[in-house]
């Protein structure tokens, strides 16, 4: 499958509007791995496919999640959070996706993980700050992205983690454990 | 050891001002089990300890967490959260407490678990929100403790948190996963 052939793919099993959203992570995603030195066509790869599974049934997901043997934490939590792994499973098995960097960078995208790979990074704050995204701090993590991948990247889960505060939502650990390990990289840094 | 001489003992090992929150924090534990039916017994020797090792040197504090083969994930984490491990050792070794359920709200005060225990929330609680206490969100706490402890103890769990954020600090996960259990206890109960 090529690359316009996927695209349509993808297209074709979501609204308009989460399609155009997708544009807007590739765009940026693109921007990014060029800023930051990683390679812009796995960036691409990664973005084109990283919500594919958005729109599919709950029931496929879960469905997909067990057979497969997926993470079943998954189930105990955030129904967002789980076509992120279905997305990885599909670019792997659905679109022969080989690399396994970039089924990883689809796996967290939402998420986040402990020891985030420069490109687990670049997806996942493309995903945050594309020019759709309209949520509180999002200017922040705009201006942010110019200096530094991981600083940008702690404000987004921080407006994360702040919104589900005030909801009283249940906060994935995984991702409180993923923002600890960018600050003390950064840390580490300085 | 009688109850005066624990009270002496206790106070001899901190200044008179956090020994001035510790009254707080026994007085208004005995206020909430009162309340939802705890007993006022087990509240208070908990809230005497539960700091007991607060001002004891880092070293001697990671010494005991080591010897001891207590939680040593704790020494990854804040060392504001390794007193009250250690607490709950000095509480079973020196003070001879053999009520598991005290030496675990010891244990737990700072931290929370999942699966707290109503003695785990008093003691937690009062912490929180004992009268000497001023930081934002307080009087949110206090209000929201006359009508459910889960309820008051998200808002302080909600108040820690956001302060870690804002000073960008790491968030405990144990503590995430403690907010996301009584958020579901309370829509268990709904």
């Amino acid at each position: 499958m090529n690359r316009e052939q996927m695209i349509e793919s993808v297209k074709a099993q979501m609204p308009e509007k989460r399609w155009q959203h997708t544009v807007g992570v590739m765009e940026t995603a693109v921007v990014l791995a060029e800023r930051y030195g990683e390679d812009p066509a796995r960036a691409e790869l990664a973005a084109i496919l990283h919500d594919v599974a958005k729109y599919w049934p709950i029931a496929k997901m879960e469905q997909i999640i067990r057979d497969q043997r997926l993470d079943f934490s998954l189930l105990a939590h955030d129904k967002q959070l789980w076509h992120s792994e279905v997305g990885a499973w599909s670019a792997e098995h659905e679109y022969g996706v080989t690399d396994q960097g970039v089924i990883d960078a689809i796996r967290y995208h939402t998420s986040g993980r402990v020891g985030m790979t420069k490109l687990d990074k670049i997806v996942c704050l493309a995903d945050y700050m594309e020019p759709g995204r309209d949520f509180p701090g999002v200017d922040r993590v705009r201006e942010l992205s110019g200096e530094s991948l991981e600083r940008a990247l702690v404000a987004g889960f921080d407006s994360t983690i702040s919104f589900l505060l005030s909801k009283e939502k249940a906060i994935f650990p995984v991702t409180i454990e993923a923002r600890n390990d960018l600050i003390q990289q950064l840390r580490e840094a300085e």
